[in-house]
């Protein structure tokens, strides 16, 4: 059943390797197939390309597909090359010469591009919600735990006093950032493709403006040539999105990772989130983080992947645009459980008090210390010399009650300002 | 000149070691602390701890000091560790114990972030510009040859009609894409992180707000933690939207070298615009082009880069942060000469007339003719059967004058509809 | 069947988590495993570890679940964690007490480092018998079309006669230089690591001679924290050995597709070689080599996939490590399957005589005639001259009757030095 | 001074964008220019393209050239294109029409590829003997501080006793695999591929042999096309080497980092090998190696960013190789001095004793009391039981005095056993 069959009998090594893993890939995204051929139907129907009682016809069966799908009964058999072939299958065995009608003024390649596009926007979508639910649970803990200290650390030695109120929220105002490049990832999904064909367009008089309407896009990539060009190019874009949230998540995980290190003891999970050993009863491996860390390290390699998949081809398209979904989809399912996960433990997580009353901590405060004689008048080089002198000849004694009260700073956390940024996002 | 000497003499290697290029980078960057030193000051007036004649001081000398950079004579010695010691160095000299004033509540640390953010948001506005130049170029070419035809290739063959007004719309159309990347790294640079200090604030009670208008920031990044994980992620994502311009004009360029050769013969530039020889008088090298995709090709590494340079860092302020400077300042000088080039080389373009005449495209018009029997009522399966059996059997003539009328097919460019979707970015 | 179950019901959301489809990739390595507990039994045995009886009894059963695993038998149920866990099952299932004692003197983490050397010392044999037969191809066809001439490109630019012998030869050797780096991948994997248990050793006195010996290794990983240290390393070095051959196949297959467009036209493929379309009877889609071209491009990703996932990772084990097995063995597979699939399509490729008759490629033979000049006394840069002259004056004919003697010339192959070369490599 | 110029005008823009920092890279391969034109002019008096009395003469000049190079007299001036043109003018402005011949029978391209071949094999030999003087240093401070304890971790969780014995000698023996690909890079690199002309040969009859011998090359790159496509690869065969050492540099660097900071205080380093601050005497900003990690992160991203300009262009040469120099010339001296750097500063460092007596390192020991257990007849998983059971009740006490015996572990380093496997290098 390969639509493109000549009726010679193709090597079962190059089938092998021509499908991959194709089938399974293409069971995410049936159902956007699905979508995509019921607006196409309605358009044919429009512009009299399909009879009224054809479009019913293949509009009904498609629903029907559809629901299958939903519910888990559709499978794509060996016998199949991928999704569409089957889905049309289907249409022909139950609608006759209606259902091999589907196939007018199409191709695969704006079928597969249209499908992957309204499956992006849906992923992006859930993605966002998904970067909001973690950034209000960072929010909460940050409000929670905005009184307990812990140092700060530049170049990995004591530095600074710092917060678990910062410490949150600094995650939490991070992803804001990674939301601008989903939010531009999401854009350039938003655009229909469907009509481009093989990437130059057709002679049929079809109306690309009904399906774009039809399908709930915001604006339709008009350059057929350009809508072809978006094959990799959606999905590349789609992983520098991946790939910033991924960073954020990856960084917070060596930051768990390390804090619930013997050495730091900053925090701790319960011991159904960690694994350990009953022999070394102290152990509470930090493996959920380790994987989101290894899992994020990995998506961040995404980009470069698809890059490499696609650099360097002229335009038009390349059979080497179909390995991209097996790039993506994994991609972003990895995404979507490191989300997961992170929000399903944190908020769990147990913060220890009185950190900071470690004498190993004291210098924390000597930075401070030296801003209240600037602040009493001496330039600024001149009390840092003297704080020096001070500290070595062991007359300094650290002041612990310090305030810090600007925009951002452990006692002035601007939580409503950070969430009012969020909120702009829509 | 050290900051954190400490009365050691460090060993000359070291010194070489740790600074490596960054007084060359300075250069560039100088401007923008400057600016920032400037609000800087008027705030701590603002707050009480300069006096208004210190203020004064400060900035006209910080003036003066900018228009020496400005005017190319700003020069940052062997003795000086960066331009941050020899502003302040220069500041000391003139002013003395004032001059000394201009670090209280600030640290070299977020120095050198808000000059980096404000370096960033100028230089992607520059980008944006030219993008947008270019963008004008291509749609102003695509509308000049719309009426050229030249073949449309899948998998590198020969496959349906196309057109210059396509493929000079298509490489527009898909820069609009990319600008939603720039876009979404602006406003990540457009956060001023100015008053984290060393990444934990202080107890300066400094005016964040002030110095966020005074330096034309859409907003500030609040937290101080968050503030300065930026370092790093500000410029990888700027270069996130680098690539993606970097992308699209790399694969034009591989268009054009293709085009170029003389298997194809679809376009040619003037003789001072390629490099040849005068035994190959045929020859005609696009250098210009190989150096752009070279180029773009590179800049596309970027966002790798700066992901292996700073990921796996757990929070707080590591030294490997100074590297990415290194990485960023030359990817964006870069980029910006491949879309200088581009514009500069493009609107000379010549385009062959009359492409389509070889009789080894007479088959591009094939599916057009099938999908006339598809007009007139045939099912596409069976049309397709037919069109096969006909072309076997040598009936078949391509019907030459077919019309595409859909949007974006090549009868119907959709050239407006275009660049309304580039206005609509503001 | 946790092994650090602490008695703790884990959420089986972590366990999806954390698991992933290590189940899946583990039947791979299986067979790895077995062998390598067969000889960790022995050496127990010999040390006195376990007596004569458990030694027969472990290394028997081992056999057992060894042939189960060659005969497709061997499954790991959703209730085991992994395949150390099902095969320890197993063999206390049967053996008791007896079966326990496997796991002294070791643990999960050497195990598995263990499996995955013995693992990837037989992927990288197979991968260099392969890489040697496509070689021994190559050098076939590059002996077979010798004297069919084609033409030389720089910069896509017609510029000097090539030949079919150069073309397919040049691949040839190009494979010798990868294999150097498959050599170097092999020898990293060709020590043993067992015995560095969670990578710190353990108090028992092990004999790791012993097992390297009997494992087959050329030598051990000395050092306990080395060999822990190679999670991933070794998986990298496999992977740049991977990469080498993927650049030379990817190139291969872009001239190939080049090569097979009708603006080209040099070669072609039988029918079922290619897809194609009854109504463009003239298009061969060279889906094979589009497909080699992006699945050995995705190869040449995963350096950098491994590099991001360990990278900054201080020294012992982390969870992440587990992640490297889902990148490496996939890649492995992908590289064979292209390497089969080079191999199965080239043997039919068919080469296109007197593509040189075309006037198109005339001067490529105006270098050689300045030659000619040069040879006869004349000085290069005089010689250029006169000749740049003289086809601007249109008296230049070119001479197609060229002879090429040097070494590595098209006249002159020298592929039985190359073949030399290859065999140097043992 | 364009070889290539047609009496056009060239836009200076043009100019500057083609050319680049080319002028400054080639002075580092300026004496493997004179180099190869010295045994190229001696190949050509041989064959008797050039009489005896001009081979003397250009191989004086060249001679004198060389000497200029090595003393720091030479120059490329903007008004040359590169090294090539700046030579080649010098030998024609001493000897006229001699001077000339030189570049019979070569082309810019082969002699662009045979200085880098002979840099790199040059660079690649100090990157392995400074590699050697760091394996040695480290054997030494395994073997100096052999006893000195330090707890091993594993998912940064205090698990078992490990040593500095191990510490230093694990990275030792690491350095001996990144080696092997050093090796596999030389290899590659050890092949002439002067005569290769424009990658198509020529029709001179030159002694590729004598010129392989001249220079000292192993072999010849025989296949000219072979030879041509070694541009971009050579470098990228390098770079997989530089990789492997950057890999292991930068993970030690993240150790000492890491084991610098208070909550580890493992080692540390005397002043003026770190940065730090007067009024935070504690601080000791290992900048030294955190420069290391950054810029050994930096080195691993090299690869890729040549396989993105190298990648999926067809074989022949195109004008983007002429960026792998940019690349791979900057990245040697930065890993030359990263190697110097890490020798430079760990002789020098400061191993504390008694880290273990800190009573939170007490679990480290029980496992190696389980072990006694077994030792003493128990079967492994019942004596982990017992274990668990005795820690819950704090029964517990750590036996202290514990003995590794097996090779490879810390009372059994095996030193002399790694220094063989460095010394079979060869």
């Amino acid at each position: 059943m390969k639509l493109w069959d000549k009726g010679f009998s193709t090597d079962k090594k190059i089938d092998h390797f021509t499908v991959g893993n194709d089938r399974e890939l293409d069971l995410v995204l049936a159902k956007y197939d699905v979508m995509a051929s019921t607006a196409h139907a309605k358009m044919l129907g429009k512009i009299g390309l399909l009879t009224p009682e054809e479009t019913v016809q293949l509009t009904e069966e498609l629903d029907r597909i559809g629901m299958d799908i939903e519910a888990g009964n559709f499978t794509i058999e060996d016998g199949f090359e991928d999704m569409h072939s089957k889905i049309e299958y289907l249409l022909i065995q139950k609608l006759g010469d209606t259902g091999k009608k589907i196939h007018t003024a199409r191709s695969r390649n704006d079928q597969v591009l249209v499908a992957m596009h309204l499956y992006l926007k849906n992923e992006l979508g859930e993605i966002k919600t998904q970067t909001r639910a973690l950034f209000d649970l960072l929010m909460e803990l940050a409000a929670k735990y905005r009184g307990v200290l812990l140092p700060g650390y530049t170049h990995l030695q004591i530095a600074m006093p710092s917060s678990f109120g910062l410490w949150f929220s600094a995650y939490a105002e991070s992803l804001i950032d990674d939301l601008y490049f989903i939010d531009a990832a999401y854009k350039v999904a938003d655009q229909n493709p469907l009509g481009s064909a093989a990437g130059y367009g057709s002679s049929f008089p079809i109306d690309r403006t009904f399906t774009t309407e039809a399908l709930g896009f915001e604006t339709m990539k008009y350059n057929v040539v350009a809508a072809q060009m978006g094959r990799g190019k959606v999905e590349k874009s789609t992983a520098f999105g991946l790939a910033g949230i991924a960073a954020t998540l990856s960084k917070m995980a060596m930051d768990v990772c390390l804090y619930m290190s013997q050495n730091f003891d900053f925090i701790t999970f319960p011991d159904e989130l960690t694994t350990g050993s009953s022999i070394m009863p102290h152990k509470k491996n930090p493996d959920v983080f380790e994987l989101i860390r290894g899992k994020c390290n990995k998506i961040q390699a995404v980009p470069n992947q698809l890059t490499l998949i696609i650099n360097n081809l002229p335009s038009g398209y390349h059979r080497d645009l179909q390995l991209v979904k097996e790039v993506i989809i994994p991609a972003i399912q990895d995404l979507k459980a490191c989300l997961e996960m992170a929000a399903f433990t944190l908020k769990d997580i147990r913060v220890n008090d009185g950190i900071l009353e470690d004498p190993k901590y004291d210098y924390l405060f000597s930075v401070d210390t030296l801003n209240e004689l600037v602040q009493s008048g001496m330039p600024f080089r001149d009390a840092y010399k003297k704080m020096g002198m001070d500290i070595a000849a062991g007359t300094f004694t650290p002041k612990r009650d310090i305030k810090h009260t600007h925009e951002g700073s452990f006692g002035n956390l601007c939580l409503d300002e950070i969430r009012k940024k969020m909120e702009k996002l829509g």
